[in-house]
């Protein structure tokens, strides 16, 4: 538990991914759902490389994750979230302010946060050695710095973004992980005490553990006929 | 109707803006929603350059919409969109896979396909003479346009994005008008026909026509005092 087999909520994940990608695949922001619930799933592993015949029509970007429950089917890690709290009545409030505070964070780690960091990330990740990525990476780093400084001011001396531990911290704490692997959060010590409350969470804990378990370097591009 | 001086509903928006943001500010689709349906709102128009005081404890990033329901503040248009949805018992269903196909076109909209197209709009609109734009111009292009056809695919003869006319939609075709300015459209008829089923609904053109008639020349920057 949660990982069972015949759960009726099924989370798709890869079966393998670059080191870099370790850890960070969205699939883990519905498994740490899960996990803060005590909601059983199983998992459904893909290749990264060789999708499934059809894939598309699960994920239309060719992406994972996509949730199943029951007869239910979504994709998007926000709408999935969304989804589990409302169904199971956890980590996100039934109306009222809190509810509202809940999506507004949600959104404004999908939105405001996340795209800026996308764009500092493809820079240091994937083109670190182009022109076009140094010229630009300085504007980069302080658009996201900016980002941060904002859900500083806006966390202050808080523990969570909306009040409890909601599925807008799972979202936010998620995005925000990369902002530490990157190196940019080591100015910002009230973010990155957030971001360490979340991952030392068990839940959290447990969801990684479970990623990492499933993969398997023999689904590696070259290794899957050797 | 719906722009009405004593309603519950206030929706923050820009006095000023500089033309190429005429039309696409987005308190755009909290107003688009109110429009679809009949929902009395107010405006607070504020100005986008001196922002008034103490403006990041409604907004933590600074920007527009914010929306006040009575009692209750949000910001990020997309939890907006949800917001009004399940008070109003519109245009997104209460439950099951229509639900769900809601939520997730909807968190598509603003975490698939809108961070994608900005990186497009910020070298076209912002960097267009900037060497790091130039070269990586067509790699923004190529990827917009493996969004595009992403959609292209999932929306084949369908009318809107999850069955009936939806929150996600509005978020849908918000977001691809700018593709459209951008001309990223011209080889994607389909997609540039749903824009159009879109922006000729009248609850469109009532919101674009109110946005755009907030805007007053004499809040320009420099204009304040003249």
């Amino acid at each position: 538990m949660p990982i069972t087999a015949d759960a009726d909520i099924e989370i798709t994940g890869y079966n393998w991914v670059p080191p870099f990608a370790e850890g960070f695949v969205r699939d883990l922001r519905a498994r740490w759902f899960c996990e803060e619930a005590g909601l059983p799933y199983r998992e459904r592993l893909i290749s990264a490389v060789k999708k499934p015949p059809g894939w598309r029509s699960e994920q239309p970007f060719g992406q994972v994750p996509v949730l199943r429950d029951g007869n239910i089917h979504l994709f998007e890690s926000g709408a999935i979230l969304i989804h589990l709290a409302e169904k199971n009545g956890k980590l996100l409030p039934a109306g009222g302010q809190a509810r509202a505070d809940v999506l507004s964070w949600l959104l404004a780690a999908y939105n405001s946060v996340e795209p800026v960091q996308n764009e500092l990330a493809n820079i240091e990740m994937f083109n670190a050695d182009e022109d076009w990525a140094k010229l630009r990476r300085p504007v980069a780093l302080d658009n996201l710095d900016r980002r941060h400084r904002s859900l500083d001011h806006a966390l202050k001396d808080r523990e969570w973004f909306a009040g409890e531990f909601s599925i807008a911290d799972i979202a936010m704490v998620s995005v925000l992980r990369s902002s530490v692997a990157m190196g940019t959060l080591t100015e910002h010590p009230t973010l990155a005490a957030y971001v360490d409350r979340g991952t030392e969470r068990p839940a959290f804990q447990q969801a990684l553990a479970d990623q990492l378990a499933g993969f398997d370097p023999s689904h590696a591009p070259g290794m899957e006929h050797a």
